[in-house]
């Protein structure tokens, strides 16, 4: 017997037949001699039409409020799944963030959790009772209800594992698990059957699709074995888990890419102190924020310096630093938003020197000019022209061994 | 300045329009120097489809998860409305059952308000917040979701006016106030400027379209003046009020009708003691309410028994009646649902004798046949066959100088 979480995420249980298969599901491992607790999302779609009735509401809804708005898409779901449980003679009771006692801070529409009562949690659970938990929901110690930001339910979920010591948290979703790449641009990717912490926190563009990254940080830090699967197959989909010496072996996990990346240069600065602040200062106080920085140092003294920032942002990022041009000194500012990001990510980096040597000569032999590059302990970034993202994941992805076997 | 609660029903904030119409009024008040406390329902709808989801769900869906699940509609309204109000700069919070702390017994899907705690909306009130409360919807004491029944936002209304010491408590709705008789029914029907408890009590059928019955007997026990009106004019509605001196001089204030009647007749039943326990038992245990009773004696020493219950009973009850013939001893069971009751109600009536004689005898004159009476110390009800209804409300509405004057 163990305990286990089961979070199901809006697709899952986007209409009563789907939450009929989360029923089933939850039954199963109940049946099974397991304590089960579920982690529900709102029904897919909804969150956005409340977000929508909010705005024609209000130009600018109030964040308590819209958290008490956003709150009734997770508290209808898991309604229903608990009275769909009893009517199948399973005991199940839901809770809500207020009810759980899902502790936060007061950072309404993006709140942390600070605590979780577990008490009740636990006592029920051990008497049989399936607890149906809200999701994206908790309280402030004054009693306000506030939700989690986009993707929190998954942070609601492993905040309960963790709370409870539970042996597992299961995150179902519409894909069944983590790949090497993303296999609408590499066919020849392999779904993971483990993956480190720390590799899918590097890997945001491909987790982030699958997991909210902020719950990462949370199971790392609690050590909750995270099972991300498909609610729509029995498959086993990817574990989550603490490094372990048996991932050594893999030097790299995964090839990820992100298109949603822009570069802007500003040519010939003055190599000076305090230059820094002048020119990321306004970026950051406009909410901006700027990934890679490259500089040039020139034999004038001067220097041309590069960064990147998200795509979406390119436009007021480059109308911000053509009006400090004057405080910065730049003799020009100019910008490219068609360029891409592919990294390696894996654990198995930190004992193997030569990944990124071999990065730049695969990409090299394919002739992919790299523009831009940044490295962390376990991930290697290349930037590179936009159309050219797709070859180098495909390239990369086969030089480091992940393409499946034959 | 005066403390105000106003309560606007499902049609008054049936979509984002209506509910901008709900800011404004709720606005005006506010601007007029008045604390403001406002109750709202969920949109017009949105409760039938809750349930019909969760009925989709499970076929008996449990009690407790249905206030779970029908608690959001009144969320939703709640949260959109402060955030419209703060949009146009009024200092305005939602608040939910819990969070006023609308405590009630645990009777899930019909709970009775045991105590609201009225400092904290005092306090908001008293700095000119505008407090948006979640109606139909409070919690018990071991902090579960519970709903007050149908038209429970009335109820709501009435009992946080009660506990704040309102001045007045307004109920918004789709009619403008209390008519003398059915407007549909009877051309000559006048709106009532005031109305007692007593008389909206005795008004089912015309009060109940308008109020929930159990909000009359609150506002009665805590003396809470109600101004029914609508929330589509300007116009002056309804004032349910403690009965006045001046009251007096009206003996009739309405004539109301109810088509939902049938009759059950039991042929010769035996004239024993007991012989009404075998009756009615059956009758109450299946949940089915009996609203007249006459018997007539026979020189036999037995007894026709006639009892009326509503027509969406009529089957099972007759049905019930054959099953304990033998029981009963009754020869014979037949009836009929195709009868209707007309009132006629007023506080007057205490003082002044007649009234009933002069009922019966507007009847008679327009060969109208009275089946079976029942009084009470304000009303006086015949019940007559259904296709002469329209014609005696016309008469008695009437007789009792009750038709508007030209």
């Amino acid at each position: 017997m163990a305990l286990i979480v089961q979070k199901f995420g809006g697709t899952s249980v986007a209409n009563i037949d789907r939450i009929r298969n989360v029923a089933q599901r939850v039954a199963k491992m109940r049946d099974a001699g397991n304590q089960v607790v579920v982690i529900l999302s709102a029904m897919a779609g909804v969150t956005d039409n409340l977000i929508e009735m909010a705005h024609a509401a209000s130009p600018q809804p109030d964040k308590r409020e819209m958290d008490v708005l956003l709150a009734t898409g997770e508290q209808t779901t898991a309604a229903l799944l608990a009275m769909m449980l009893q009517s199948q003679n399973y005991a199940a009771v839901s809770m809500l963030g207020h009810q759980v006692r899902v502790q936060t801070d007061c950072a309404y529409g993006n709140a942390r959790i600070v605590d979780i009562d577990s008490r009740r949690l636990l006592d029920l659970a051990q008497k049989g009772t399936i607890v149906v938990i809200a999701g994206f929901q908790g309280c402030d110690p004054a009693g306000n209800i506030t939700t989690l930001g986009r993707g929190g339910s998954d942070t609601s979920a492993v905040a309960v594992a963790a709370a409870m010591q539970a042996d597992m948290c299961e995150i179902y979703t519409d894909v069944d698990g983590i790949y090497t790449a993303d296999p609408n641009v590499c066919p020849q990717a392999r779904k993971l059957d483990r993956v480190s912490y720390d590799e899918m926190l590097n890997m945001a563009s491909l987790g982030a699709k699958v997991l909210q990254i902020r719950s990462v940080g949370f199971a790392k830090k609690f050590n909750v074995p995270v099972h991300v699967r498909s609610s729509f197959s029995e498959e086993e989909g990817t574990m989550v888990v603490n490094e372990e010496s048996s991932m050594e072996s893999l030097v790299v996990s995964a090839v990820t890419h992100d298109k949603d990346q822009a570069r802007i240069t500003l040519k010939n600065v003055p190599d000076q102190p305090g230059i820094a602040a002048k020119i990321f200062g306004p970026i950051s106080e406009a909410g901006i924020v700027v990934d890679m920085i490259i500089q040039n140092t020139l034999s004038s003294g001067e220097t041309d310096l590069t960064f990147s920032v998200p795509r979406s942002d390119f436009a007021r990022a480059i109308k911000i630093e053509k009006q400090v041009m004057e405080a910065t000194g730049a003799e020009e500012v100019y910008g490219d938003d068609t360029i891409a990001k592919v990294s390696v990510i894996g654990v198995g980096m930190r004992n193997h020197s030569g990944v990124a040597a071999k990065m730049f000569q695969v990409l090299s032999e394919a002739n992919i000019n790299i523009i831009m590059i940044s490295t962390s302990e376990i991930r290697i970034s290349c930037v590179i022209d936009e159309i050219y993202t797709e070859l180098a994941v495909r390239v990369l992805h086969k030089a480091f061994g992940l393409d499946v076997e034959e």
